[in-house]
């Protein structure tokens, strides 16, 4: 059994690569960041639990990568730049079976976003995995939730709801094949978080948030902060590969509030419509325009004929789902 | 039973209070902090799990002040201003009966040090408790454990061992009265960062870090880092007042190996002795000069007389310990 400190050292100590902007790195009271001067710091903290947002047999390699995307998701959400991470790890024993492949996920995908393991901590405990994560964004330049505005078209990025297909197949709630179950589940335990897009949407996009508890709800909070509406129209989602062959219905739902999808959702000047296409090119994702951001206040879905859509849906609520 | 956005918005969403350095606080996907111009940001995170940190009966305002002092009290040992903090919180149930005190406990220490609360998240599973704060210090100023020389005197604030003792009692390792557990375990449960103190030793001391996992074990961080060794005067070490009354083994064991102190210990020049008492005065904490570092690998106690001392210890480990 390896001790809490031989633990940190092995799997989660490297020297700094970043000198100039972590002048101290794992292994002191705390870490010290140095932002570019002038820049100010986005941070969030994502909370993950054995149970609820991943299952005890996940593969710990994957889980290292969902662990930090998860929180690079929420920076690319308001265009900021990847600078640092800590990591506080409750695990039920130190074993290095599961310690290696899981630091390897993660670290890997840290250093694809030049983003720095600075510090954090390591307890005996049901197994838990916090991560705070840091970027740095110029004032004024954050894509926040507050800012959209009537008129805005609103777009997607990527694909939505196969990560809910897979999550549907896993607890049999609907039949999948195995090649479908296994091309959804990707969606579900790689997620890729879309950070040179919200880089690239700076100066171009008003608000944006992160779809990670579905669609409609995570697009209601842009709503309700920027205290305006929307219509979406049901037949433009991007619906994930997977999803695509489902029925309608289902698609629609799945695409709406499935969770777990991990793209940006922004609404934009419809003046900027070429210059949101070209973001999406340049940082190499897909980006479709769903809908339009008007006065009138809620959601409202539409298909592409403009007849009005009802559906029965829920956003993912920690507390209130079963 | 309450959902998870109604939670965060009764009991952890404020207006901001200092604009300035956070123009934008809980309820979006980033939190954003504005660090003083040409400053560093010193950054921990602890993880406190229940069962292993605090009883599953603990009050929750003490638990509420406690997670966050234990944070605060990273920032004192690097010398930081606190800035703000995180809180990502696992919880088996949202009840109110729970978070109301837990929530006021905390914010009230919080508002103590006019340190901010700007983001987190909550989700059901294991009640586990994540903080990352932020503070600030000047570039060159943090007080790093590697920063000790041969020839500092060696120091510690306030009292040593008292929430130790309280932990035998609690265990029933040694009889205590009713008076003596209560008194002690206020040490445990409501640890005073030294903040003050921390600041107020910039430019004063050399090395520094909260001793939390016991004295001996702490110093050892700050000796190896440091590439030095030291002689601690076990006679001179400043026991608890309720620890005071205690067998003199009992007593020396757990003012070098008890945990939970959060003191500080740190290193300064001879020549700043008089600087270090003032310091102290100046923030309110008694500092104890205990020992002086040296060129000879390895912590040596003494007794005042020069004798050596011979006690068995371990430092706490969160995998090794049972």
């Amino acid at each position: 059994m390896l001790s809490e400190f031989d633990l940190i050292a092995h799997y989660f100590t490297r020297p700094p690569r970043h000198a100039d902007r972590v002048p101290l790195g794992v292994g002191d009271d705390c870490a010290l960041l140095a932002p570019a001067a002038g820049m100010q710091l986005a941070i969030s903290s994502d909370m993950l639990v054995e149970g609820r947002h991943f299952f005890p047999e996940a593969d710990p390699r994957l889980l290292g990568h969902k662990c930090l995307a998860v929180n690079l998701s929420d920076l690319a959400a308001m265009g900021a730049r990847p600078l640092a991470f800590t990591l506080a790890l409750a695990l039920p024993e130190a074993s290095s079976e599961w310690l290696a492949p899981f630091s390897e996920g993660m670290l890997a995908l840290a250093d694809a976003h030049g983003c720095e393991l600075i510090g954090g901590d390591t307890t005996k405990g049901p197994l838990n995995i916090c991560i705070t994560v840091f970027g740095e964004v110029a004032p004024g330049a954050a894509l926040r939730r507050d800012a959209a505005v009537a008129g805005d078209e609103i777009w997607v990025s990527g694909s939505l709801g196969d990560a809910r297909l897979a999550l549907a197949g896993y607890r049999h709630e609907i039949p999948l094949d195995d090649a479908t179950l296994g091309e959804a589940a990707t969606r579900m335990h790689a997620p890729v978080p879309r950070v040179a897009l919200g880089l690239a949407l700076g100066g171009i996009a008003h608000a944006a948030i992160d779809v990670s508890d579905g669609l409609a709800g995570d697009l209601g909070h842009i709503l309700e902060r920027s205290k305006v509406g929307a219509v979406l129209n049901v037949d433009a989602l991007p619906a994930g590969s997977m999803l695509r062959k489902q029925p309608q219905e289902l698609r629609r739902r799945f695409a709406l509030a499935g969770g777990d999808d991990y793209e940006l959702c922004f609404t934009a000047p419809r003046a900027r419509h070429e210059q949101v296409l070209a973001a999406g090119a340049a940082a190499g994702v897909a980006v479709t325009c769903i809908g339009r951001v008007d006065a009138q206040p809620g959601l409202r879905l539409e298909d592409t004929s403009g007849a009005p859509v009802s559906l029965q849906l829920s956003s993912f609520d920690h507390f209130a789902s079963p």
